[in-house]
């Protein structure tokens, strides 16, 4: 059983209420809570060592990831984070200055999103470092954008370039939240999710919420030179093309606009974005699954993303 | 370096607006987010398998005791919980039905106070199993019980029996929801707090908070039946009413009102609440400190509660 089987056995029966508009099953909760113009998020997401982050690595680094993952989340509904409470657990003959540091990367995070750190406690972990951020946010009533909603004839389209991430892109992303916002006010947003799983893995989350199926265009996945090198090097088995599709923690956006506005938002995004790659990489389909349009035709993709303990 | 210090080190450069009406140092956050009648409340804690349940814990009872202590806090602040995520770190080769147990505890208890469960994640954790909880509640606006607030003079209050709680109440205990919510809307708290680390331990934070010291009635204490037979059968190395002041995790409610209201307060409880034990357990002192009168005189206590790697 993987992640996800598990996950879906264990959310079958959530007690719930009218109140939830999203619950398991998107990047982030959706909450009713008597707000005339806006609905609640609410996210949590833990990074443990040894699994999201290596013994050696910064601590700074560390708490930028534990944060940053959660407002990538914030940002794949296209809301604006507002308070975080942080756990940690750790392990015996931990140095204060090290969790001092975590904290200045957490932090320094947090201010530039102008989000509060309202809190949170400490625990112990005998044999290793955790950290689990809990994240609040809000979104314009009715506006937050779904994993559903995809259309056949839409267009998909992925911010910055993939693969790779591992080699550092993982510690030190910058959650896409300015790019979201921007995105939900000026164009009709069908779907949209971050990547965490890998491209291929998530555009399955949105294709399987949206009862719908996507063809890729293979030359036109942004590769990144890190996962071109890796290949090249050897330092990586996968072609670099896979890499891009299947290795995890990009932490771009990848969504759906309809088919008719791919240009004028390709457009529109050079002018507002210019430093930020962005690319139309297919388009969804009637039919379902995944399939990959190359010079010699179309083939099914069938290799996953990054599940974990798979 | 004990938790309390650390924590207090750590929150000394948190980032924070105009929006937190209470950040890290009470029960819960206490957030504005402009609705006219409440504040949120916004808590986060955890437990580590070998820490807060053994290996061969019962795992409904993890789910409740994971869920359990975070509506404690909700209830420290006389506010109701609403919507809980769940994270969960399982080892290699769990089984899935010991999951699917946990959550069956933690939803009960979600389902008995109206929570909805709204998601989260799971990830592994090599070693120990863990479970971190996030919680969301409201308070009417303006009336979230915080620590700060005992003054001179006030009576001092605790539900229940203390001590002894590791032999079986710290995965069985019903957080007192609806006896704070009742307290809060008829009797002038003026602080409050849910006994996790022991009444001496939690009393302290009160104290510390609201700049003022205690004197408490040794006979008045509520010791536990089951910290008297452990210390008759030296099960455990303390006096009974030491375990009673020092023994964490009884997670009964600690609070003052002012003197006045003592006696109407214990008459109104019976009424109420026939089935749980009030006690009025000593007075607010001006004079800083923690003091114990007994039948000898007054005698400062300096014991603490139980402290996270201390």
């Amino acid at each position: 059983m993987n992640e996800f089987e598990l996950i879906a056995r264990l959310t079958r029966t959530l007690p719930a209420d009218s109140t939830v508009v999203a619950g398991a099953g998107d990047d982030c909760a959706v909450l009713e809570i008597g707000l005339p113009d806006r609905w609640l998020l609410f996210k949590t997401d833990a990074v443990v060592e040894g699994i999201h982050f290596t013994a050696d690595t910064a601590p700074e680094k560390i708490g930028h990831k534990a944060l940053g993952r959660c407002l990538s989340d914030i940002a794949a509904m296209a809301g604006t984070p507002t308070a975080a409470l942080v756990t940690i657990a750790l392990p015996q003959g931990f140095e204060v200055k090290f969790v001092e540091a975590i904290y200045s990367g957490l932090n320094a995070l947090a201010r530039k999103h102008s989000v509060s750190v309202v809190g949170g406690e400490t625990t112990a972990n005998p044999e290793r470092l955790w950290l689990s951020v809990a994240l609040l946010g809000f979104v314009p009533r009715g506006q937050a954008v779904r994993r559903a909603g995809a259309e056949a004839g839409d267009a998909i389209f992925v911010t910055g370039e993939l693969g790779g991430s591992l080699a550092g892109k993982h510690l030190e992303f910058e959650p896409r939240l300015a790019e979201a916002r921007w995105l939900a006010e000026h164009f009709p947003l069908h779907a949209m999710i971050d990547l965490s799983d890998g491209l291929a893995g998530d555009l399955r989350h949105i294709l399987k919420a949206s009862r719908v199926g996507a063809e890729l265009l293979k030359s036109a996945i942004p590769v990144s030179r890190t996962a071109r090198q890796r290949a090249k090097t050897g330092s990586s088995a996968k072609p670099a093309f896979v890499a891009a599709l299947t290795d995890g923690e990009d932490f771009e956006l990848l969504f759906t606009v309809p088919g008719a506005e791919a240009v004028k938002l390709l457009d529109a995004w050079k002018r507002q974005f210019p430093k930020l790659r962005l690319s139309c990489i297919g388009k969804i389909t009637a039919a379902g699954g995944l399939a990959i349009r190359d010079r010699t035709g179309v083939q099914p993709f069938t290799q996953d993303g990054y599940v974990h303990f798979a």
